[in-house]
């Protein structure tokens, strides 16, 4: 496995080849950009992933990433704690932050239920949701997962857990993107936008 | 800048955006893998970086990167020492290295010249390679720098600084690249393949 002249230079660039979507050739040219840097720089560097690894906490309320035991987003008393947003990841929290249109809390999955990866619901943050909703606190819980069939499932088994709730349950809107042509949607999305029309008074309000 | 909700995640997908060609989508993608990583895998691979920022010598010969001061290429007497490729980085080292085709040693130049980037000869590790032809016991010094006007005036200069040493200057030869068409190779690469066109016997040597 020496690749390299270097077994420093081998042994750092088999490190970034674990991360998702780097081979030997990019991961090769990541640690030689590392390597033009200053020593303080680079040291920087790997304080950041250690100090975020070992300091970081999970929100004891939403499961999102957070420096503190509740998250800021859990934490904040102008956004409205009667609404749950159900997301798979993070990211989804991020990418729905992003839009500005959403002003209540948020709750983590931490994955979809996948029996073909051995992901099953008691491996995700489905228990503390239900115990979150039975609180009777929570009056709309929005659906926010991914429009596979991994997400359906997952759908499906929450909305069963919650149905008797007095609480109402939605998904996002699944149709065509904004900025897509008829001709190049898919059937069964263009099928879904078809059902699922709305009020073209409706499409006014932005 | 506080894009997440955790200061420790910002600056650790801030450190990752500094790598060339990573985004802050793709940081964060990275950034989330590791976290899911255990605290000693993560633990190695920013020892890794240290470790290698810290402890890496350049070879006092050829420039190559390597763990101690004579790299393990130019410390390999099966090597042919007469002969040295010049080439302007590590990669063009790794990547010479694995055609099997070069049995002699290397220099690495650090860059090739270039006004526009401000990088003139004193820049580069060329005067070492002076001293090293002028020893007397290098026959025949072969530039493999990129095809690029950078690379040519590099060679150009390098041409002019040796032609009175008793040695042969080649440069690595330019011309269609193997599995390419006729038809799809450019103008002046297929006119150089054409004035600079081998005895065909030669080419059945492999």
């Amino acid at each position: 496995m020496d690749q390299y002249s270097s077994k420093l230079l081998n042994n750092a660039v088999e490190q970034f080849s674990i991360l998702p979507g780097v081979g030997k050739r990019t991961a090769l040219r990541l640690v030689l950009h590392l390597l033009k840097l200053d020593k303080d720089e680079v040291g920087d560097f790997a304080e950041a992933i250690t100090e975020l690894k070992n300091n970081i906490n999970y929100c004891e309320l939403c499961y999102n990433i957070s420096d503190k035991t509740i998250c800021s987003i859990c934490n904040n008393p102008k956004r409205n704690s009667a609404l749950i947003c159900v997301v798979e990841d993070i990211r989804d929290v991020i990418a729905i932050e992003n839009t500005s249109q959403f002003t209540g809390l948020y709750h983590v999955l931490g994955g979809v239920i996948s029996p073909i990866d051995g992901i099953g619901p008691q491996d995700l943050n489905i228990d503390p949701l239900i115990e979150r909703l039975s609180e009777g606190e929570i009056k709309e819980v929005i659906m926010a997962l991914g429009s596979t069939m991994e997400g359906d499932t997952t759908n499906f088994y929450l909305y069963k857990k919650v149905k008797d709730l007095p609480l109402n349950v939605s998904t996002i809107a699944r149709g065509m993107a904004i900025g897509d042509q008829i001709e190049y949607t898919d059937e069964i999305t263009l099928g879904k936008s078809i059902r699922n029309r709305i009020p073209y008074e409706q499409t006014l309000k932005g």
